[in-house]
């Protein structure tokens, strides 16, 4: 059977175990007869499917009961709209940290309600790095400070938990949710779109405070409402039950390779092999993301040459990596190594870069 | 293998042939060496796929090019909010039939933005049928008039086209999409969540004049807008991709099996069948739908005790007939059979429906 290294940046890789699972079992699921996507959202196999796939997240991300999980259709996108819908007002705005194009998106939804503020941005520096703790301005009477923790076209990522002051932290964590622990505590909402880490598109996890989205505005539209989804159990209609299925098989498979910790190990040594071929390629690779803002989970890169870079993506497609052109944002290279891309595939693609890089310049 | 008749309403059974091939190629989609669920949604390969499915319900429809379809995450619960979010103001409400639960839910939105009108209910009747055209009181003003054109949990269905005197004919089809030829014309928006007839949870199938949702306020939330949609045919963000990829599927095998007129044949036959159990009981079974209202999608019925009607569910249940169990709005049984049900499956609950009177009057 043909497979590619796939390194788009999502949707994105899946193991393949978790793939050939769900094959197998496509036409009668759990016994029932039916296909899981043929089976009621109100039964009692897809009930342990559902409940199943929110404990382990909760469990994997080390948190307790005073968060839970929610299953929200419409992408990162609605929730850049559902978070200042629901929690900014004008007195009490969303504050928002500019390091890449979806914070920015996400930010301009606040602003089209006229609740949004500017706590920091890197646009200036075309989005090379996070900003950092000193430069953020946060106003103490925010309702929020939201943060891309991982952005997907520029390749950066935080490696600090933001002091907020006491303002309540949410995060974007669509390309970087489950890759490695971290304190999620001090989060007060994070939420994802899982095409990229997780699973196929269709659904966002957000894992939220109870006490923040126990009650909403009763004048929003009910799909727009947080409390909607935390107290019907993300059940108040029929939820994308294939994309959360998925999800629940993907959450399992991190459990029993290790867990959090494993995947960071093997994220970390993922990075290494790639930013390595680049630093040692006396500039014939050159990072876009300054160094200590770089990304374990999407590695953006140059070659000397536009040319050089068309070639560079047809020759790798011959050897079998496949989606590493960047975002036109960036232009050059993007390699997106999420948890399902195995180290084999990145040493396939690190030795390519080596030996591309070797007959090229 | 094991499979059920499967007269679950949504998420509910689909063509076998269908689920085959999805799983013959989850792992290899395209000879791509990735899963459909892997697949850039910026690539050709899936590409083809969402503009076939476009293309294909737009000529099942024999809708021409003043129409677009669009594909939107959310459930038709979102459509609810959408429309009235889109369309109405105070001075041009939104103008509702209530006939059963879903228009009711989908007035209740628009009276939550405080632009809802209703133009007629059945509700004192227990939403045993469709209003008549003669109760329809419609304000010229109107922005749209909006109807449910099936009630899956009451089983009743539109047999006319409203007349509306100019004001522009929405209608959620959810339950009914694609089963019969209509005049779909006499539509400006339809919609419907693919659940039931369609594909898997996970995206809405929405159905426009083009001159309807060019262009929509720019106060609104970007995901909330229809010209989002319209302007990036449905690409602005990831979309979902696995249930469109389905869907696409299921419209193909509709084309291939003689398209929406040998549907309704089918359709017919197959309600036929369990009208005629219904109505040659002796009054063992009552239909709750009167007759002139009866949906061709979802049959609901009661039996003389509820005693009686736990046994017929468990009994159902061990002749391989599964989720035959009414709405609790209803109560007794309710038979969904949508296309993708088969004639024999039918066949089999018509005669088990007939042993079990005979073994319990």
């Amino acid at each position: 059977m043909k497979r590619v290294y796939n390194f788009n940046p999502g949707p994105a890789t899946l193991p393949l175990e978790v793939l050939q699972e769900a094959q197998a079992e496509f036409l009668n699921f759990d016994n029932s007869g039916m296909s899981i996507i043929e089976i009621s959202h109100r039964s009692k196999p897809y009930d342990k499917v559902h409940n199943q796939t929110k404990a382990d997240i909760l469990e994997l991300m080390n948190l307790g009961d005073d968060y839970d999980v929610l299953f929200i259709q419409g992408g990162a996108s609605l929730q850049f709209a559902m978070i200042p819908l629901n929690f900014a007002t004008k007195a009490n705005p969303g504050s928002y940290a500019l390091s890449g194009t979806f914070s920015s998106n996400a930010y301009r939804e606040a602003e089209i309600l006229g609740v949004g503020e500017v706590a920091a941005s890197t646009k200036d520096e075309n989005f090379r790095r996070v900003p950092a703790q000193s430069e953020l301005k946060i106003s103490p009477s925010a309702a929020y400070f939201h943060i891309c923790n991982n952005n997907t076209i520029y390749g950066t990522e935080y490696h600090y938990v933001p002091e907020t002051g006491g303002v309540p932290l949410f995060a974007d964590m669509s390309s970087d949710m489950l890759s490695r622990p971290w304190d999620f505590k001090k989060f007060a909402l994070i939420y994802a779109g899982v095409q990229k880490n997780l699973g196929p598109a269709g659904v966002v996890i957000v894992v939220a405070q109870k006490k923040l989205i126990e009650k909403s505005l009763d004048t929003l539209p009910t799909m727009l409402r947080y409390d909607t989804f935390y107290k019907k159990n993300s059940l108040y209609n029929t939820p994308p039950a294939f994309s959360i299925y998925m999800v629940g098989k993907v959450a399992a498979w991190i459990k029993n390779q290790g867990g959090l910790a494993e995947m960071a190990k093997r994220n970390a040594r993922k990075a290494e092999l790639l930013y390595s071929a680049i630093d040692s390629s006396d500039g014939f690779y050159r990072g876009h993301a300054d160094k200590d803002s770089r990304s374990f989970m999407n590695v953006t890169f140059r070659l000397p040459s536009e040319e050089l870079e068309k070639k560079f993506v047809a020759e790798a497609l011959e050897n079998n990596l496949s989606g590493v052109k960047g975002h036109r944002s960036v232009g050059g290279m993007r390699a997106s190594i999420y948890n399902a891309m195995s180290i084999e595939g990145v040493e396939v693609l690190a030795s390519f870069m080596d030996k591309f890089r070797r007959s090229n310049s």
